[in-house]
C-alpha cells in the first residue's frame, strides 16, 4: 500500500480469481465457464452494436430489461443489470450492509462476500458448513444481519430447496435476504417466484455461465421495486453507464435463443453425472452438485497435489488451500470430449501416484 | 429509499445522465459523443471477441495494458482500466480519500465528484470557478484535500496549461491529485508525461471521446507504480472481471489506429473554431473551448428556452438548471454538417423569439 492509501483498507486480502493462463493452450475447467460459444443471436447482436460505439449505451438497458422480465414474468422495475452479477451483488453490499446492519454467509461460499465486506468495513459473520459441506438453513433464521446465500452454493454444488430458502426470508423480515443463483440455471427451481411475496428478498443471476458470456460480463438481480429503485440509485451514483451496448446486445440475443441455453445446460448436467460417476468408480469423493462443477477428492492424493499432476497434462482445475477444502479439487464440467480427457488422466495420475 | 436501504444514503442525489431518447431520431448534440464510428480495426476486434464470449475477460488486461504503455511511453503497472473512466475515478475516491482525507473540485465541473464523494460520505469542499469561468490554479495549493481538476474542464472546456498542473501538483504532496483528462485529445498537454516525477499524481482518460467508443465503456488511470497498485487492489477487491472482453479487443483496435483518431480530433477542432465563430457571429458568448463542446449563451434566450426550442427542431443540446450556468447551453461538437443545421436553427429561434 502507498502512503496514500486509506487505512480502512490496510487489512485487506483482494479476491483472487482462478488463473487465466495465455502461455499454453490448455482445456480448462478452473473458472466454470461454459464449454460451449454464445447463441448465434448473441454473436450477431454484439457484432452489429459494435458499429455503433461511439453513442452511449442505454443506462436503463431499456430493451433487454424489458425482455427479460417478459420472459421470468415480472415487471421491468423489479430487475437491474450490472456488469456481472459481482457488481449487482457488490451494489447490495453497499446499500443494505453497513456498520450497525452486519453480513451473514457460509464460511465456504462464494469468496467475493467476504471481500466485499472486508473492502466497505462492514461487519460480518461467516457460519460453517455442516460436515456434508450443507448450509443448515436453520442457521440463517431471525439473523438480524443482511443474509448473502449462493444456491446452489460454491465450490460445494449444494442446493438448498425452495422451502428452505422461503424460510429463511421469511424469518428475517427486518434484513434483506440476498440469493445468488449464478447456478441455478443447472438444477434447482429459482427464487424469483417469490420476489413478489417478500419485500426483503433479492435474486443474482449471471449470463456468465449457462448463457456462455462470462467475457461479455453481464449479470442481474431481481427484487421487489422499493429494493432495485434502491440499488437503481446507487448504479446512478457510481456507474449509470455500467453495461456497455455489445454487452447489453448479447444478451438480449441470448434471451431470444432460450432454446439453446436449455440444450446446453442438459448437455452439462448429463456430463457432470458421467463425471460423477467416472470419479466414484476410481475412488472420489464427489459432492452431490447442481451446478456445472463438482468438487471432487481422493483420500491418497491432495487437491493441491492432483491440481498440479492434471495442470502437467494440460488439464486446469482449481484447488482451493483452506483447511476443509484442501483434499478437493474443483472441476467445471466441460464437454463430453473434455470430460473424457479429464477422467483418463485422473485415471493415469492415481497409477502413478505413490 | 426502502427501510432496508443504509440511512448513509438519505440525502444522495445520483448523476443524472444527459437524455438518451430513442423514441424519435435527433442530431445528437447532448452528450459529448463523437460523431465518427469507432474505427474499422476497433470494429473488427470487438466482432472477433463477441465469438469466444463463453470465456472470462483477462483481469489484467495485459494486451491493452502493453500497448498503451508503449504508445504513453511508461511501464504497464503505471496503468489500470476499468469500464469507463467513471469507474477508476470512483476507484480514486474509494482508495484515496476517507473522513480524514476531504475531496476538494470546483463547483462547477463534472457532476460525479459530488455525487461519489456523497455516495461515499467522504467529506468534500467546491472551489469558485473565477468569474470567466476558469479554474485559479493558486486555489488549489497545500489543500490538504485530494484534489479532482478535469481538464480540459467540463462543462466549460477550460484548459489549464501543465505548467499550473505541475504547480499543483508539487503544493499538494502530502495529498493526491488526479486530473480527468476525458478530453485532453482536442487540445492540450496531458500531465501523463508528469507521472514518473510526482508519487502523488493520477491522471484518468477515456475512450469515448476522440475514440468513439463511448458505449463500449473504457478508461484508464496512469501514475506511478504504488498509486496504481492501489489502485488495482480496489479494483480485485470489487470486480476484477471489470472490462469486457470485446471492450478490450475494441480498445486494442482503436490503438492500433491512432492517426484515424487523430484525424476525428482534427475535424472535431476545425468545426469547434468554425461553430464558436458563426455563434459569437449571431450574439452568443462562447467560452474558449479546447474539447469536442462549448459552452454558449445568448443576452435573449436562457439556456433551457433554446435547450427546448432547439429539440422542438430535432436538435439535443444539455442546459444546466444552475444559477451560474442558467444562460448557457453546452453544445456537443458534431460534423460539419451536424453543426450547420444547428447554427441554421438557432438562427431562426432567434429570429422567432419574442
Amino acid at each position: 500500500m502507498s502512503r496514500y492509501m486509506s487505512p480502512k483498507y490496510s487489512d485487506l486480502k483482494p479476491y483472487v480469481p482462478g488463473e487465466q493462463p495465455r502461455e499454453r493452450s490448455y482445456i480448462k475447467l478452473n473458472t466454470n465457464e461454459s464449454p460451449f460459444p454464445p447463441s448465434p443471436r448473441a454473436q450477431e447482436y454484439a457484432q452489429k452494436a459494435a458499429q455503433s460505439l461511439q453513442l452511449y449505451s442505454d443506462p436503463d438497458c431499456t430493451e433487454i430489461t424489458k425482455k427479460i422480465a417478459e420472459l421470468y414474468g415480472m415487471k421491468p422495475t423489479q430487475v437491474l443489470f450490472g456488469n456481472g452479477s459481482d457488481e449487482v451483488l457488490f451494489l447490495a453490499f453497499m446499500c443494505f450492509c453497513d456498520a450497525n446492519t452486519p453480513a451473514v454467509f457460509p464460511d465456504i461460499t462464494y469468496g467475493f462476500y467476504k471481500v466485499f465486506a472486508q473492502f466497505l468495513s462492514v461487519p460480518y459473520t461467516q457460519i460453517p458448513l455442516q460436515d456434508d459441506f450443507t448450509v443448515n438453513p436453520q442457521e440463517y433464521r431471525n439473523t438480524g444481519k443482511t443474509v448473502f446465500i449462493a444456491n446452489p452454493n460454491a465450490p460445494t454444488g449444494h442446493y438448498l430447496g425452495l422451502d428452505a430458502i422461503e424460510e429463511i426470508v421469511k424469518s428475517n423480515p427486518d434484513n434483506v435476504v440476498v440469493i445468488d443463483e449464478a447456478y441455478i440455471d443447472f438444477g434447482g427451481q429459482s427464487a424469483v417466484s417469490l420476489i413478489d411475496r417478500y419485500d426483503n428478498l433479492l435474486v443474482t443471476q449471471t449470463f456468465s455461465k449457462s448463457r456462455s458470456l462470462a467475457g461479455g460480463r453481464l449479470g442481474m438481480i431481481f427484487g421487489n421495486e422499493a429494493l432495485i429503485a434502491d440499488l437503481r440509485m446507487a448504479k446512478y451514483s457510481i456507474n449509470p453507464y455500467n453495461v456497455n451496448s455489445m454487452t447489453m446486445a448479447a444478451g438480449l440475443g441470448a434471451l431470444l435463443d432460450e432454446e439453446y441455453t436449455r440444450e446446453n445446460c442438459k448437455k452439462i448436467v448429463e456430463n457432470r453425472q458421467c463425471t460423477t460417476m467416472e470419479l466414484k468408480k476410481l475412488g472420489f469423493t464427489v459432492l452431490n452438485s447442481n451446478t456445472n462443477f463438482i468438487l471432487a477428492g481422493h483420500h491418497r492424493i491432495s487437491g493441491a497435489d492432483l491440481y498440479k499432476a492434471l495442470k502437467e497434462k494440460g488439464i486446469l482445475v482449481r484447488y482451493f488451500d483452506t483447511p476443509r477444502l484442501k483434499p478437493f479439487v474443483r472441476i467445471t464440467i466441460g464437454t463430453r470430449q473434455e470430460m473424457e480427457s479429464l477422467t483418463s488422466a485422473v485415471c493415469k495420475i492415481l497409477e502413478e501416484y505413490i
